[in-house]
């Protein structure tokens, strides 16, 4: 049994629930604020930061990369055609290039701070420092959020699947950091035709309908969020 | 043929460089200063981050892990005993973790502002936005390093190595960005008897020499930087 500690706003945390429900594996989800910062999660994981997992009681296994290559390793081969990593390994760092690209830089430079300030700011109390949305901070998201959907219709464009041609770990991270920002309907879907095509194939795989659930407290889905044709 | 594009003060380089000497490979190193945003560099990786690998004109391999992974894969089988990657799948996850941990957040809160603050401002142009050291950014690292060296002190105290009975890339990594530090005196080698023995082991290993003889332009190594007797 694997149990995930995780947060439905997390976009790493997403990656996960993305690629269990890929590889058909159920897991016991365990809902994780990391501003709390408890003192059993930080046992778990001192760096007190989300996804962490859990297998048969075993050890912890913290971040998004790590649990992404436990995964693969245990579960990988017996997938056959519907592996998520790439045969060989040049493709395996392309691959891995762009999960740290979606889940590190466009997070840090887009949806980190869509996330915060729209939602994290409305569920953590105020002794855990929350305050008024930072509308400069919303203004520099929105200009970067452009650039890197040129870059992602850039990939989208020139290859079948992100990484190449097939399905891989990049589009679930990629599709999973882009979801938290979609819920806020603040992807310029108008910036790339490619893009927005990709995603579309993508959110409409079964694996994706337990994302489309979530809800923020507060805050409602933008009707785009679960819209399949948008 | 293997051309690593690196910077003697990127940490993530340096532990690059400290695994291909354990792996005896040999490579031919290509200084790239990441703030001149150099057009070709950007084409190899738009990140515009260091390190960055080819082997024989293949396609680029970008970032540290991406790379680690790649040379487990491509030559980690044939290293026996002396692989730098753990047996079992929580092990390795272990290893990731702590890779992450020192690369990541060690740098993130520590070595890169004393890095950036102490060397790097002394060797970018102005027209790159150098300006004066921050003594604040510096007070704040000196705080946040004596933190670290009692988490790496707890860890060297309790394995044989940091990630457990072998030496693994975690050892290379937590190495790698000490040693930039290091090289400035900033290391508060008293905070933990566990954590300076294990430094002393691993920088009198054959690999570590390369390092050693790094200089950066205006600031001249402190005393213990290169004495194995600290």
């Amino acid at each position: 049994m694997i149990t995930l500690y995780h947060h439905p706003f997390s976009a790493s945390s997403r990656f996960i629930r993305l690629v269990l429900a890929e590889m058909g594996v159920s897991a016991d989800l365990q809902l994780e604020r990391p501003y709390e910062r408890r003192r059993a999660f930080l046992l778990l994981n001192p760096a007190g930061t989300l996804p962490v997992m859990e297998e048969n009681g075993g050890p912890p296994i913290c971040g998004a990369s790590p649990i992404l290559e436990y995964l693969d390793e245990t579960r990988g081969y017996g997938l056959g055609d519907r592996r998520l990593m790439p045969d060989n390994p040049e493709a395996r760092a392309e691959m891995r290039r762009l999960v740290d690209w979606f889940l590190g830089k466009f997070d840090a430079e887009v949806s980190g701070y869509l996330v915060h300030e729209k939602i994290m700011k409305l569920e953590m109390p105020r002794s855990a420092g929350s305050t008024e949305p930072d509308s400069g901070l919303i203004r520099v998201a929105r200009a970067n959020v452009r650039h890197h959907m040129k870059y992602l219709g850039y990939l989208a464009g020139s290859r079948d699947w992100l990484a190449g041609p097939r399905l891989t770990y990049a589009d679930l991270a990629a599709a999973a950091v882009l979801s938290t920002i979609d819920y806020l309907g603040e992807v310029p879907w108008d910036v790339d035709d490619h893009a927005r095509h990709w995603y579309q194939r993508i959110k409409s795989r079964p694996a994706f309908r337990t994302l489309l659930t979530d809800r923020a407290a507060g805050m409602p889905p933008a009707p785009v969020y679960a819209n399949l044709d948008f």
